[in-house]
């Protein structure tokens, strides 16, 4: 429930920075995704369980725990990028451990390693009853991020 | 536009079998995913691009372009499974090549190795304009499929 | 340096099997790869870096630092396995984080989740020197394991 | 057994320059891995079966089919870099499909998207008896990798 590690962000403001760019993705209000918490090189987002984004058994449908996964990866990378600069997912891996029932997700990205072009990110989702200390971890992911700077970002 | 291997299926059934499936999965209605296609161990989906589904810059989320091409895969693994087993995915792992822009989306899952237990799929995602012949790739998925049968995938 | 997670083993004798397995693994003794610790779902291998398996900038090749982490991912889950069951890799992802110089390396393999079937497991690639506290993490993997019980593994 | 697609090189002594480096990988000599042919953007290697180089069940370590398929990845996207540029593999992911008995080992790389930054390529490793039609395909990967000038690469 909390970053492993101590980094040092480049920008005072990551905190400000990153949840003003979280706020401009549609796709996460359409989830119904919340960004909760933000530490330096470490993110933690979470949703409630909806009945319209399952899949034919009535667990959360696999691709929108990937999403909100990326998404806090993606950020807990942001995080450490300097001012200016945006983030790009170069690819990702997710297992899928379990099924997600809800009826709360909670997703953690934390980096693993900080690099001047090339993040890697790892992302730990897990569902949750509020007010119960139980947590059952349901997704693993390691994410590849790039920082981006100036235009170059969209050819990479 | 066509699986690339001749693959018989174990139940003659299997598109009508993959179709009904498909249609119990709310989250890709949600999404405005439809099936077009589904050959044995090859099926295409499609969407058209929407703002509510976008990241920060206006592109196609790329949670939700793995959400479709997750589904491309695990149902191109279902056409060749028996009647009433299930599809579970266990991993995948996507690379994001370009970012998506639409107007429409294409995505195409293929089985690499159909495994008694195990199956392997590459997904693939176009982007499109209807009417033009030209496509441009932007992403490529690897997923690692179960076959479900009884209760056993819910705990696999 | 230890496990994160208590886990139960499933066989008593697991320390014994895993060294027995992993010592009829000839590829591992020709890249020089020994068996350090065996706990219950946690495996530690080690090698000193050498000259003949490098790359083409002197840094130990990738392929040698993932086969050895491989091995530590499916050691580490063979260790919660009954007896007499096998141990297939189904599929690993490797980020490769900073060039592997040596003089030694480290390799940890942590079971995330031990299924029936299934298990997926963590796995860090440290490079030390041996009687200091300092290292690197210069490779992660999250690989995915499959139990084979009787003939079933080679077919997967 | 070839490219599926026609690329154009940056450097005309594209070739040359990509067996000039595989000379230079001592790993691969070690393993027993030899260059066969290199096309813009395609590479593919062989290695025969050699029997200290398996596991416990006398198979090819998934480790070692790992690295020749890493290279001839890695050496797919060095094809199509411009002269003086160094190739380092991020991260891949490899499915192994099946055992690999041998007698020799085919690795085909091919590259999905050639980035000014990034390219992504396809590995497929294959065992087959010589002068045999018939071969079999043991395993996919899919690898990011990076074009690196200077020395930026070895701080990624």
């Amino acid at each position: 429930m909390a970053p492993t590690m101590k980094l040092l962000p480049d920008d005072p403001a990551f905190e400000r920075r990153t949840r003003e760019s979280f706020a401009c993705q549609p796709a996460m209000a359409t989830l119904g995704v919340r960004i909760e918490q933000v530490q330096p090189g470490w993110v933690a987002l979470e949703m409630p369980h909806r009945d319209d984004l399952t899949q034919q058994h009535g667990f959360l449908h696999a691709g929108v725990v990937a999403a909100a996964l990326d998404s806090a990866c993606g950020y807990a990378a942001f995080t450490l990028m300097p001012a200016g600069a945006g983030v790009l997912t170069i690819e990702y891996k997710i297992n899928l451990l379990a099924p997600a029932r809800g009826p709360w997700l909670r997703f953690e990205g934390e980096v693993a390693k900080a690099g001047r072009t090339i993040s890697v990110v790892d992302g730990r989702a897990w569902q949750f009853a509020p007010g119960s200390d139980e947590r059952k971890l349901v997704a693993t992911m390691t994410a590849t991020i790039m920082t981006v700077t100036g235009r170059d970002g969209i050819r990479h």
